[in-house]
């Protein structure tokens, strides 16, 4: 939950009228999103979402991410779409953050993931690769492997000895065991539930792309894995592995090596979850107003994906 | 900022169902106000509010809440209008917690106060106290001055010594000579400016009757003082003062009795509000993410008005 900054009246009305939006009719904070100010614009022309960026987003990635929506937009992804202003520029200053105004998707994310929803997110996670394949910004991974031991650091203090061990024998072995020579490309690597919406049981719109970087596309479906395809209970539903897989398919087939190295970027990813929810854990007061995300769920997938030595495994 | 509740798939499907106000295309959490958790639902019928009450809201004043909102929108004040379900009833239970659906207004709360808006807001103040008076439900003002004592002491232990003496001074004051006998009625009793919508500079609603009661109108208009008709360096603003008191005269004037307390009423709301504050300041800790008011600023307030003879003072 989240609204960081306040917005003045003049502010909001200087930074509308670089636009071609209409007036406004209301301004709401949104309390989505922990790393942005997030605001519902209603305009006489209808709905926008309106985005500062806080502190934890670096402005120099800001053209990356802006310049993706549009151009998966145009492709005919379902994302929210930059609105430019008179000027042109999409990204401009509002309350002294970078900010800029997107169009608002319909749809509602699913508290409860269902067997019907992941079937869905595969095929449209494919269609996410293929249509970003030639987008022309770069942005490397900063969660990916060589980014694991920095977490690492900044938490063992806080843990016990065993668990300490463990995440420490993980990383020395993904340090060096981390496969490369993927298929690669923009991935959105953040597709969890709450960035998936739904109208009517069918897919209306991917969200929130201020994760997304350059960096193997299967390792994009292992991150789709971990966040659909695990039951409240944490036991891994294959029939949920198989749809998801199946619907990415659909789209974009797997090559063998990708399906080779399925459960081993399975594990990567749940090794990246658990490290930045250990992180924020221990460095967030726990009488605090934000909703810290339990470690333990992706240590659980962690240990399922260490035993798993086929794509097979997954349902496929 | 707040949203204290998520709300599952089903548990909302089921809860729509009892209305006959479309089918869900979004649901957003919004933050905006500490009391409850509140969202903004879109269907193919329109945008309505939603909201759940929290545990600060007792459940046995909710029928007066929303008779009331029911009560002045049928006389023409432009407030949250309660939605009733196939059943008739307006109240029903949402993810475990007292819930209610009611419309949407447009406008925006206006950040910064100006002498435009003083005028609306009085006229705005009188409009509901005269719409107000048939309605047939009571609840008391459980923050007036018998709700002081105990919110001080509270507090006092987080206070030096010199102000502890000045709150106690006060109260023992009111205490002893808090009028009685005052024209009285449904008073909103928390106009503030996040409560109070424009559109295009003129008011399009009020909102937020969580703190609604029975008590004196000119105590309503001495908050509308405190909240409205000061600076942000703390000084009173004469001309905003005449502008909001012209205003409520314009629709319902103040009798010779009311304006003779007026000094003393703002003194008292004034101490009403730095207790409440001072309260969820020192119960608050610092780095959580609910925004604390400053308890100060109604200290300066409460001493202006100490100083105050005659309502000619506050402009009129």
């Amino acid at each position: 939950m989240a609204v960081y900054t306040e917005v003045s009246d003049a502010e909001l009305e200087a930074f509308l009228a670089e636009y071609d939006i209409g007036s406004p009719e209301s301004f709401k904070g949104i309390a989505e999103g922990v790393e942005n100010s997030n605001f519902l614009l209603t305009t006489d022309k209808g709905p926008y979402f309106v985005t500062l960026y806080e502190k934890r987003v670096d402005p120099k990635d800001l053209p990356f991410f802006l310049g993706l929506m549009d151009h998966l937009a145009a492709r005919g992804i379902n994302c929210p779409q930059p609105i430019h202003g008179r000027d042109g520029k999409a990204l401009r200053t509002l309350a002294g953050r970078p900010a800029a105004i997107t169009t608002f998707l319909q749809g509602l994310w699913p508290r409860r993931m269902t067997l019907g929803h992941c079937g869905q997110v595969g095929e449209a996670l494919a269609a996410l690769h293929l249509a970003g394949r030639d987008f022309e910004l770069k942005r490397p991974n900063a969660l990916s492997v060589a980014g694991w031991r920095p977490l690492y650091e900044g938490s063992r203090h806080h843990i016990d000895a065993p668990l300490a061990a463990e995440l420490e024998a993980e990383i020395d072995f993904f340090e060096a065991n981390w496969p490369s020579g993927l298929p690669s490309g923009v991935i959105h690597a953040d597709l969890f539930n709450d960035n998936v919406l739904f109208l009517h049981d069918k897919l209306s719109g991917l969200i929130d792309f201020y994760f997304a970087c350059n960096d193997a596309f299967a390792y994009d479906v292992s991150i789709c894995l971990n966040a659909w395809c695990f039951e409240p209970d944490k036991s891994f539903n294959a029939t949920k592995g198989r749809a998801l897989l199946q619907g990415y398919e659909a789209v974009r087939p797997l090559g063998d090596d990708e399906r080779k190295v399925l459960p081993l970027l399975a594990r990567g990813s749940a090794l990246r979850f658990l490290l930045t929810r250990l992180y924020d854990w221990v460095h967030t007061p726990p009488d605090a107003m934000v909703k810290r995300k339990d470690p333990q769920e992706y240590l659980a997938k962690l240990r399922f994906h260490r035993g798993i030595s086929s794509i097979a495994d997954y349902g496929l």
